[in-house]
């Protein structure tokens, strides 16, 4: 039983590993384990999944239609530019979902510039580092409890 | 020994049961099980596949250079509009192709209304629903019959 | 008394006589006497016009306003690209239409890339020669069933 | 003998019996006739001619260069936006002009926003229904009065 | 209590002393004097308002939310090709309004082909000088009259 | 019997009326006499037709299929840049022809800087006035004699 | 003395009593008073202004140069797309800043999807409605109590 | 009485305070003191104004009408890429200009290489910092001494 | 002493020797020749010169300022299509000149379809091969005889 | 441990099966083994790896981060053009890398003239077939033996 | 020995000759004079260049980079929109130097206003005639005697 | 008699002394020596030629038609994105060419990603500095040892 999914596409597992002045110190586990606390003081249930590949990240939307999951926090990394297939799921899925970039995109390559899940997205945070997933579980929260 | 590959790519494994008033009732199961029959009418080997990983749909379409397939038929979903690598399968391939969609994809964003396959197909049928994989099959029949 | 009204535009005319090895034999009489006879078989009036006048097939178009026309089938030719009046036309008529090309526009020049009826369509059928036309027949004559 | 030509384009004879909901129950027959009225306080001749041929309001249009019209209003409807064939036409009769549209064309779809006869005409009106072509039938009557 | 609010944009407070070639020797008193005498007969309260500051204008159009006004004739000037502020104003008001431009903005420069206001407005009215502030108020009150 | 077809759109009826200080005086009438004293030097049959109806120039080129036509010259004015149809009709037709503009269309407005025949014509000659029908047609003569 | 400078744009003082179905019932007084709250338990001076002047934004942005200003979150609205002024102003000012807009401007119309702000802003928040303030002042408050 | 105007728009008031290793140290008082220098050898009148605000800017041109001024020199700032009001105005002014940048705007942002002046101004001068303003205002003198 | 100036651009000395299935085995000396007599049929002097050098093209059409020259007929060859030089020296030698291409432009690559000298022709002759410098002289001959 | 990897992208295992007019009859392994004899030669370890998943592309361009890699050959195939996951894999790693590319895309279609690694790598190599591997190669010894 | 190269680019050569209602009776060697004029007094080396050859231009820049040339002032005329080889001529010379344009090239057709050479300048300056080379060279030689 | 051409273009006369952070201390003579060294081996002539003159690189390959070439290797530098003369050069010498660039275009600015050459080439190799024609050189010797 899952009441919040959080996703994390390509290259997202060498955080806090590769080029830390750019993203910093902190890796995926810190991040996952940070968002479990305060899902867990508000009594949700929190799954986090990171992968390489786009069929695994459909599969995975795809199962959340079934196993509860009420919000989604997804962090597509590359593939936010390029998966139209992760759109379809997301739109398949019927579930809310936040958009977060670790980085600030709008300050990187062009071709960062625009995302296939934007304009489905209840909200976008870009640049907020590990923050921006914090914010978004604390709006899902707020959300959920309504 | 297969004559007529049928392949189905992102998330078209939940058709009938997500957005149906978009899509209907139809799953794929229903779908390719009328297919079948069809084949069989006209003592042709028919096989179906689904997958969202683009991987699997080229390995597929790879093997179909060998084991006996002279017609396909294709619904690459979302993969359609961004997948060159599906393309390159098909043209290394060497089959005549159907691309089809369910919904008109006209009526749909932009970003639906380009196919990097399109300009290799034999066809494109777009908006027909099932009947439109049914008009695919009766014209490749009727091919493989002359 | 029309239930299906089946228009064919600009240099249609000459199908069967002109660039045989892209276009094949079958005249556009040879495709109106098969459409007839699948017609017959549901009891559906089918009529067929063929026009290389822009004004002339908006004319008939409005008549089936109000002729019982249930059905329209429509292949524009180079007046896809390019005709908004048609476009209007249909959407005056408000009856449900598809969109036919004998030859695969995506395979063509750029030009015919665009269509001013597709968004519009109920279907897109592009490349299956003769049979796109019978194909589109056998989904109206569904719908018209139900 | 005519003083000001006004010229109704393509499916603009259908008004009133089309999409009402959008463009109202007023028939071309009530626009021409209000129009008639207020000429005639002015004792000034109208003409008004609907015609889906281009052709048709080509050849009207070379008519006034000769039979004393002094402004024409025209609403080109589809041909608007692809007609420059008109814009010739127009701009070889060498009378003013004034463009009308009843529908507020910038609310509508993109292809409508581009007119080729809008940099050569007096002024355009678009989206006050049959009251914009009271205005520009105003406008001429206080032009042709100085 | 204001039942009509006629607001213009930048450089209109020069009108008939500046390019008189262009625009005549009407000045923006004239109209605003006329229009008023217009309103006057439907027994309407007409205010007007020039500013060259885009931040007064959007305080005004926010005023109009409650100060009974019904309607809104806007010639926006140079703003209406740069301002969203404006345009948001607008929104946020909720009262029909027309656009209106002195001169027929598609026969200028092609930077002023584009409003940021047209496609939420009731009518665009460009090129008929005075008297398209006129027509723009004569429908306004055959509106408000119905 | 006819060897040589002369086609004129939309228009050009006017030649020698109109702007003539743009066009001169010379008329239609006038091109086609001396096209026909030239043609008859050679003992070639030469026919042409004006028409400011899209449908009636595709009629007759298809007629050219079949009357023995063995060369088109052809100013489509206005329908240059916008007819598909009459491009489709001279490709059915399958003719070689030469594209004639009296004026030169590129220094004119930039919509008229692209033709949907230019790239299937054996030649374009533009702005040489009436001498451009004629070194078309001396062309065509000695290609003919060949 | 201030800490905090938070700076609201064009319009947004119509919050809560405008669109209420679209940006809900809170003002920009709650949203205000929440954030001074969130400042004064971390002992931080907070000042917001809201104008629909771009002029006054930009005094007030250059004003924060010398009277303290350690951060600033700013709401252009409709001048987030517009303004290369505030741009420069906050450039000039030197003082790090996120962008915050309570609806997700990726759905909505495309011309609200580019930023003059965005590539200088050190995060970006679109449609966590007041919760985007919030998750940006902790950001803030974050990053000065380094 | 006024014979210069010298313009200063967004942000200039910063000169000299901000990015000086951009722009250095010479502030707007410096450069508008040795132009006045420079006219009183010509026994001309000078005048500097410096807003934030575009519509102070505006009203300033319009006095210029009436003011006795020959010529402007405008460094518009960021409103030279955005501002068409200002444009207008020094139209309806019927004042020779000269538009003065004390960087090289084609070595910035892509934004910044289009300006809504230049096409009207008598010369445009970027990059020679404060020496482009004494240029400007040299080649007026030397106008004015004619 | 010249009347006519006859200039072929980069590679057009291989005329003949290279790819002639596309141009033929006409030389460029052959083309002279045959201009060079017609020339003498009408008592004008013609000179022709070929160049691979821009440079060396730009100072013969300065020379040709003051030495007599009555026309200049011109196949820049590629530089057609990039240079700006060529252009401005047919600018300064305020010539009528008239553009010829030996093959159909617009059957060529897209870059072919632009030239910087188009507009300023007088006419534009493509694809009629050696003939079309004849029918460009004997235009020429026409105009100079008048 | 591994020094130089090379990675072949989707449809690059059917090397010498396919198309073989196009790529010739040189299989994957020809290629693979020449770049192992060339490596040992220079005693460096050479791994290959062939896929057609992009997620395993990327999952092995990580393990190249801590495996000894120092230096990778990519021929990415289809996904040049449209994996940013590759791109940022590959910076991540950041090792040096070559874009090889068997036939020269540049003469292919327009889609496969961008790619999402050229900027980032240290040469691109296309059209030399096999050669290009070993070019690329013998480039990597020598940097790695400086 | 030269201090500071000034180049003048295609047709400059006949300034003062061609096109004086544009340009004025000025020469070249009227500018030139005045220059070395200015220059003498400061003592400086000047020395001047006028081609029409893009390959001379760059042989004497590269001679800059030994012959002890501290500026470049240059107006490359056409060959500024044209030649990336001039600009990586000056790159190379490792050279301030400031762009100049005679007339204001903003006003003019718009190939005119992209230069390959402007974001690489120190300045540049359109429009001020002659005055702008000395306008160079003033600010060249106050930044020489730093 | 020459077996291989080599070309290089503007510029490159300069490599080893101008900007060596980035293009090294190899020189145009240490690359055309060892390029010497190579053809000796495998008996062939090479001949090379810089020039910064795009006529005397015409004119060469011109030569190359007559004087036994059979392949060219050319480094057009900044020709190669401005020059339709080079590429048609190279057509009509109708020898095999391979395209070099020294630094990897494709991260230098986006006008030096397109080259007219490209499409043309057998090969483009882009960023391996001097060894890029090595590389070039050794695919020449084995096709023509073929």
């Amino acid at each position: 039983m899952v009441d919040v999914l959080v996703l994390h596409g390509p290259n997202l597992n060498l955080l806090g590993q590769r080029e830390t002045t750019l993203y910093g110190h902190t890796t995926l586990n810190d991040i996952n384990a940070s968002l479990a606390i305060l899902a867990e003081k508000s009594s949700l249930q929190l799954e986090s999944l990171q992968s390489n590949w786009e069929g695994a990240l459909i599969d995975r939307i795809h199962l959340a239609r079934t196993d509860g999951t009420r919000f989604i926090i997804i962090n597509a990394g590359a593939l936010t530019h390029t998966s139209i297939g992760i759109r379809d799921a997301l739109l398949a899925a019927e579930k809310p979902f936040i958009e977060v970039h670790l980085s600030n995109v709008y300050a990187r390559e062009s071709f960062r510039h625009h995302s296939y899940l934007a304009d489905k997205a209840v909200a976008v945070i870009s640049g907020l580092g590990a923050a921006g997933y914090r914010a978004a579980l604390e709006y899902a929260i707020a959300q959920l409890n309504l």
